[in-house]
């Protein structure tokens, strides 16, 4: 099968070639993939950045984000069926450490990622456990049910505090930042302020999906949500952009009482003080990473019955390829004006 | 100023009078009513059932639901100004329970309702304590500022649970069951199904404002919720019909692990069987009256923003009198083909 | 090995016998019994009531509770090794229903439970499956182990609420209702009052493990709980007696706002004045079966380091057995002068 | 009366006074006061600190930990009766911004503290607004109900996370330190760490008080608190100490998913590497000041049946003098081997 991989540590160093179609265990199903689509990660990967050199062994067969139909069930799998139109948590959890048996398999002590630790999907088929498997519902479009994994990272975010009637603003305008817009807007957010930083089509982006008001760097960003929150400042701050910068500026746009959920990660350190911003300010601040297994799953199914928001993930799927146009996918990728990716196979 | 009392005993007995403009004391406020609106309770009072020949008192100067103008302020009242646009939680809590001082101030156990225990707000001028007074959005339509006695009566039941991404019943479709259902799609819920008993109007109002699927008596509600929900069952019930069948209906269409929430007042007993309905099927029952002091006020000015919701509203409100037909609203009230009823000064 | 049979559809109908060693299939573990305790559930199978003539299919190997050391262990099984001390959540969840998949396990719509619907662990060797294995503390003795099935429906019952600081009813006084007191008590409940039906030696235990208050059938329960809670009422009632007039009296016990927990098991309709005993007391009602999976058992372990929560459970297990005398440990059991009965292997 | 009056800007400054006894306005009470007690705001403003000199106009009364009995109330009044047994909550809010609104008055935006910003409780007599009131227990000690303001700090820290079987590790050794200590131990803590800069009296207090492992400057905590929590780390630690490099080790001694619980006021700016120490860690931090009112109040009510918890705090009052005496009394609070100093009126 037609197959991207990894074959060496360096800037692209990736091949679309062709390799065995995997052949699934006792408790693996195998799919046909449908539609895939471009994860930040994925860059990282093709970039050969630092945290890729740390953590990637070539040859990879890299990607984790898919929608497809099941081929192929191994012989333990029972509630998985060929034919069955299926995406998957790119999470292998153990099962067995505390955080897996408390609900928190997302962040599992001993997890392995498809794509990043062991083969992924980027390919004609996909070969991962039963215990990842999610089930779509028919009507849901592939290239939507295919961006779960970041729709996921949003939602997980979102429903990591308390958003209905309440007023948020989003750091980050990338396609997660963006999404979380989106869901704000259609969960009864009382209004949504979205701040990028240059990026003019993504800041654009975000106010197609819903973002009352929008920002750049350089805007008064604070003096502007105080007021239009008669004074208050923001409920809820979600930090999408990875700015180290941004994590102070988010406490200081709280009310007192507020909550600062985190899906960012930090290049460099991030200095605060903490009497004023955090212990005088009565905040909350939380980390986020992955999402909850399945909760969040579910969250997603009912949220993409929601016409309002499966046209905002339209929207935010800015750029669609065929899959062996993979190197220009890529490049919309990292062209930075561009939101979501997605290939079709 | 003229002002409806109810001044006999009996069915109606009910004048609209002259009365003294009230006098505010130190800690309350005088307001000119601008538009008020008709409750439930309100109906029992001119009916003169059961419940209210317990509680009420004649002469009685009866109505909580308003919206107005603040004309003039007591001498200890400083954060309410003559000329703010203001309505008023009904709720006059004692502050020193133990209900008041953990939060749930709307179950305070020496409460006191104006319109009910004092006199209350169907008059050209209102007087309240400052510490009820609501501020209300300025461009937020006094009819709908009025209405918020029943809208936050629907806000406290569906916050008191979860509904985003989820499905969700209302059991009852009077104007507050049909709140449940326009709040419900607005934020988020992924499927809502709305039943009604006969009444045809308020069935068809239910659908207006957004509910997916609508039942009326006869139909195979449980069939149908079952089959829609994949065969899961009802994530939450919200019981706004006050009709004892409905509790055990309720408990039938949840999922294992749903909630009930029960705003419904019950004049029958209702008989269950405990272990299949509530503790095999790991169910949560919750009572509720009133709204949060305030924080489901707060909510509601968050939702108020929402152009949908405020859209619902208006068709909620089916019916329209000047303060001098407060004869005609009544009798609109009693038929039954009505939504919420509003009277304007 | 010798094994406890039900081997005919009888009062008794069981038998101490000789079976086959079981062999663990690839995700299973092999365990030698050191110590197992008898259950209710247990004896609804001993004497063969309404409910084991429904569900049991005779010869059945019954037994669920129970601590010993791991002998072999299946082919896929990796964090369970041969000599770990152990006890097994007895309820074996499918791991992909919408329950097993948000953290309700224990709620699964497919669950088997062993000693029930598969072969149990009144044996020398019990055969479990790896995902069922819980890791012992190497100190903590293997009778309070075994009896981790009821301690856990009590620490499920207590922490689907709040009692720390609070005061609380337990009704019922068997061996989970004596847990709860015991456990109330070590968390920093204010007042715990224990309310039995008419056995003096289980009110006298639940006295003897932390009660501050017993009562009896025909005591004047809700005037004392009302006066030593100042006038206030239970902030928690705990239902673990399965009486049905229990439900109605637990409501009447809370305070405005307060939560009843229900564990009991409901032989006969229970009728209620839904108005006054839940919306307007704002009660919330929670079923509760099994125990967390395995959140409730993490608790556990926190738990079993209080010596005061050991001695009182050493306390609650009033008769210990050799395994062959099986039949008057039974005996002891259904004779209900008695808290936890075990049985040593 | 006799009073303690901050009279000028400097180093002490303070002066045992005769003044008039405060004569209560219409909703105020005066209390005969029987157990003072000194906070460390006390030492701020007695030593003139850069956070007094911004804050403090001398001259004031200063003081706010108090017991004593009414002995006279204003005119309004009608909750607090001549002879009641009280302590009060020193922040007066203004009970109508947000914050007050919505539960959280005691982080209120237009707040006053007495002996902060109007006259204390260092005197004969004090004079609160009755809304600040707290009626205690009949037969709780005075000095036990003078030190609630800081026992409220504790309660309100830890029951902002949950600590109940979790393992806890409190930093910083202070009296709310040691408070949260013994708290723990009573409602159930698994295992509690304390950790101590240098000070050995006070890291001594906090064993006497219940911590299972105590810590000072140059011990390995990290590796202990792991290798005792089986590799897993701490649930939740709870940052007592205010020194900067805390807020860091707090966050390196959880566990994935544990929560960090800050009360410190911190002088020094704080730096992290927030994705590490935060986003992948799964942590949440939670800014505390105050205590809820009054639900944090009422816990205290119940924490204090605790025969236990007022042993605890007993030891925790490590000195006591005559009100005489104030300046030998604020030398031993100074000096730093001691825990809570109280006087006797």
């Amino acid at each position: 099968m037609k197959a991207v991989v990894k074959i060496k540590p360096e800037l692209n160093g990736t091949e679309m070639m062709m390799v065995d179609i995997p052949s699934p265990g006792p408790n693996d199903v195998l799919i046909k993939v449908k539609v895939a689509s471009i994860c930040g990660t994925d860059v990282h990967i093709f970039n050969w950045d630092a945290w890729a050199a740390g953590r990637i062994k070539p040859p990879l067969l890299y990607g984790h984000e898919f929608a497809g139909h099941v081929v192929k069930v191994g012989n333990n799998v029972a509630h998985v069926k060929v034919g069955d139109y299926v995406s998957g948590e790119c999470h292998i959890a153990c099962g067995h450490c505390l955080q897996c048996r408390t609900g928190l398999a997302h962040v599992c002590q001993n997890t392995k990622i498809f794509g990043v630790d062991v083969p992924g999907i980027f390919a004609e088929y996909a070969c991962i456990p039963a215990a990842n498997v999610w089930h779509n519902d028919p009507d849901a479009p592939p290239e939507l049910c295919s961006i779960q994994d970041p729709f996921g990272n949003a939602v997980h975010s979102i429903f990591a505090t308390d958003v209905v009637a309440k007023d948020v603003v989003v750091l980050g305008v990338g396609p997660i930042g963006a999404m979380c817009v989106s869901i704000c807007k259609h969960i009864g957010a009382a209004q949504v302020f979205a701040v990028g930083r240059k990026n003019e089509f993504r800041i654009e982006l975000s106010k197609k999906v819903g973002a009352d008001y929008t920002y750049k760097a350089g805007d008064d960003v604070k003096k502007d949500v105080f007021e239009k929150t008669g004074g208050k400042g923001a409920d809820v701050v979600l930090e999408m952009s990875g700015n180290s910068k941004a994590v102070g500026d988010g406490l200081d746009l709280l009310r007192t009482g507020g909550e600062l959920i985190l899906l960012g990660v930090y290049a460099d350190p991030v200095t605060l003080n903490f009497s004023k911003q955090v212990v005088f300010k009565y905040a909350t601040i939380k980390g986020i990473n992955g999402r909850r297994m399945f909760g969040d799953w579910y969250r997603m199914k009912g949220l993409l019955k929601n016409p309002g928001i499966r046209k905002d993930l339209e929207t935010i799927i800015t750029h669609r390829f065929k899959f062996a146009d993979f190197h220009k996918a890529m490049d919309a990728m990292r062209g930075g004006d561009s939101g979501k990716v997605v290939l079709e196979l």
